[in-house]
């Protein structure tokens, strides 16, 4: 979170502001919804340019950067980096623009985690650059550096939850073949480290047995939302019903589908930004 | 084709432009070695923006403009369009802009498969934007108006291509489940309408047997090519040897590896293009 001495509270009336590379960071917004009800919510989806999973940290910065002025211009009293590609390699750079407090999704997920775990081994899954950036390992760390940690990249995990095989042959064989490394260690704690991965929760769980708890990083950033609003004093006192509002960069085919599948139900009316 | 009455020949020793959204078209760069080489190559890869095929049109055509005029501002030839979701929503943008010839990979994996089958009944696989365009099914139809077509989009196939699982059961399972639909009807030729499918001919004969010829775009595009360039007489007459360039637009993650299954050799120096 980005709090110094310099810092103007915001209008705790204002929207959260949640971004991601695409559609996946709908999850989030989906656990915000469920868990602060009462707070507005502004969506940006960078779905021209999205997987940013296999791009550079400096194409990624760039796009980050651009995103966080268009939600800043938005009035919004709080950020949510709902791409964990993004809060992997792009932190510091929504941080050094943002007048208003920065949370990601890896600094939530790595918190959750480290509550979890009892046996400290912790299982960690996400896209290449998430993977490789080592990201949710620092963030741990942090907490507590003699847990240890055992990562896995899965690449084909977005393309099958866009493609809804939730439940699916396909998805079971691959997920036995990406997690076989990872639980031959004693792991008693799984992040599921990309916003996409919630929705394949249920067969994830069959995969690695009940005996694993997984953190899904779409509640654990929901919790910990509520825990700033608190501890800032930004909850929404307004008496009007909250607005949500999504912007998208690009409106791909079966946007409206694959949208809906992660907000868990009908997509409002979504705007286009074009830059 | 475009060709007109004021149409300019190009210099013959110039190098044939290739282009597509990422690193897929390596495969039309490699069929093209082989089969013309003594040919000059300038590659463009659009990998900051890639994937194309889950984009709208819009955005995919105003992409294919600004590649279009990158490639003609290095004085190339003839230019290739080695992207099917660019030459199925976008090639008269392109060739709206182009005062050289434009071949396409869709128009040539179609006359290939025009001339191959005897049944006239014919299958077409390729990523959702290309199927949805429905252009493998025009450009047949330009040629026989009686073929009947069979086409299902594969979404997984890219992403299982860059996972490098060209021969695992995952892909095998996920091709059955694709092609299924497909080989019920009484197709005999198969057209790989995405130049990431090269790579998986193996694989794909298998699935779908012997008997279905499977009509590969990128060594079509190098026949088609071939034809062009004595129609046009535009050989390359020098006596120095080939140059080969490759541009991008961003080295993802896993580049060097992938780039060099896709081109058959080592990559050597790619160069970046920032816009």
């Amino acid at each position: 979170m980005c709090h110094d001495m310099n810092f103007v509270k915001p209008d705790s009336n204002s929207a959260i502001g949640v971004f991601d590379s695409g559609i996946g960071g709908l999850t989030v917004v989906r656990a915000l919804m469920e868990r602060l009800p009462f707070e507005s919510i502004i969506y940006f989806g960078d779905t021209a340019r999205v997987p940013y999973g296999v791009k550079s940290v400096d194409t990624i910065s760039k796009f980050a950067g651009e995103i966080t002025e268009f939600l800043l211009r938005q009035q919004v009293k709080l950020l949510i980096v709902a791409c964990n590609t993004m809060a992997a390699v792009a932190r510091e750079v929504i941080v050094g623009l943002s007048p208003v407090p920065v949370l990601d999704v890896i600094d939530a997920g790595a918190s959750s985690a480290v509550e979890a775990t009892r046996a400290r081994y912790v299982g960690v899954i996400g896209t290449p650059a998430t993977i490789n950036s080592n990201a949710y390992a620092r963030a741990i760390h942090r907490h507590d550096a003699g847990i240890r940690i055992f990562s896995q990249a899965c690449p084909l995990f977005v393309p099958l939850v866009e493609e809804g095989w939730l439940d699916h042959p396909v998805t079971r064989l691959t997920a036995r073949e990406y997690l076989r490394p990872v639980t031959t260690h004693q792991i008693d704690t799984l992040v599921l480290g990309c916003t996409h991965y919630p929705l394949l929760k249920p067969l994830l769980q069959k995969v690695v047995g009940k005996d694993i708890h997984l953190v899904d990083s779409a509640e654990a950033m929901a919790e910990r939302t509520a825990a700033v609003l608190t501890e800032m004093d930004l909850w929404n006192r307004s008496a009007s019903p909250p607005d949500y509002r999504f912007f998208v960069s690009d409106v791909p085919l079966r946007f409206q589908g694959i949208g809906e599948r992660f907000l868990g139900r009908s997509l409002p009316k979504v705007q286009v930004v074009k830059w």
